[in-house]
């Protein structure tokens, strides 16, 4: 049985809700359509959050995956 | 049917209004023209913005993808 | 005999308790669930620690590896 | 017909009048001599700016691409 | 006879007491168990120091590369 | 005719008295002895400047590429 | 007849006394023993210099290229 890698997680997240913790500390909230090797991702309803609270609503988003500190299903 | 990539997403907002938020924090807006693999893009009419008002008229730009946080079509 | 390497650990990990230090100082502990090649790791009951005190829980995680300062198993 | 991509718009700015926007937010304004697939480019008749003020007078100059923000024809 | 390599000082401090500085100025110290092309550590009974005293144990750890500034035989 | 790229101009500059601007600011004068693919650059008689003045006589180095904002002849 | 390169320096700095100045604008002083093509290199009676004052004996030190702002031989 072949063993589980992180890209099947990312995988199982597509059409998930999701949180996506940027290196600059910025989370953002949403729905995750799509992703590549590279990590990029995109979101719908995309919510920029400060602290739990919605700080800007962003709509869709194509996240560059260099950013990216972790993702998380929500 | 294959899935979508985020690429797809950056191919559907050409010759659409978008909104380009650099590392630095900076707001880009304007109309894309065209991109590439490393996502640098063109951007005709690009505007930067300071919170969500007009702060320089920099034209056509050329934008280099390694500097880019999220595009959003607006 | 061939040598051990650093991915040899990782691999013992996987299922084990770890704790992860990030560039930006943040020690993340969890369970290692998987890890790739770019030492992106999926951690299980990941929780955010502030010195050795829980800050906050972050369920599940995927920590892209290009964060990472050291993992060692707890 | 091809798409256009940014390297097009490079292409068209060789003899033409330029801004280029670092990194570090200086501008470099003058005459785009070449360029390569790196996006390093001679610049002629360089001037350092600050604000739209002239600082220094460069000459020729090679910047290097991983430090450019934008590239623009002016 | 073919020119040493810094590789083969690596090598050799394979079971080896060794200190490593980290880019943010941590030193760590502990016995050197086995490295990889990317010069990632795997180190047990690695020692965080502050300045040259005893701050954490941290047991064994999987140090990667990119955050080393330079390893040392002790 | 082919178009001239930036490498034909750090060809010219050999045996040539050239300025480097690096990325944290530092100006290095001195005679260009040779270059790679990288943009390493060997400088003669090289000189930091504080501003326009010297201020370090650092004689024969070898500048890594990775550290340089542009190269100018002087 | 072929041009030198800048690792034809590094070549000859094999067994020299050498300074390298780091990135962090440490300066290391002591005896070259190797490097590869990474500039990686190994000093040996290696001294942590504050202005052009000894701070720490570091003994032999195996440091990493992409650190390096530039070497010289002294």
């Amino acid at each position: 049985m072949p063993q589980e890698r992180p890209f099947d997680l990312l995988n199982k997240m597509v059409g998930q809700k999701v949180l996506v913790r940027l290196k600059n500390n910025t989370d953002i909230r949403g729905q995750m359509v799509s992703f590549d090797v590279h990590m990029n991702v995109v979101i719908d309803n995309a919510e920029e959050l400060e602290g739990s609270e919605l700080k800007t609503k962003l709509g869709t988003i194509l996240l560059r995956g260099g950013n990216i500190l972790f993702l998380s299903p929500v």
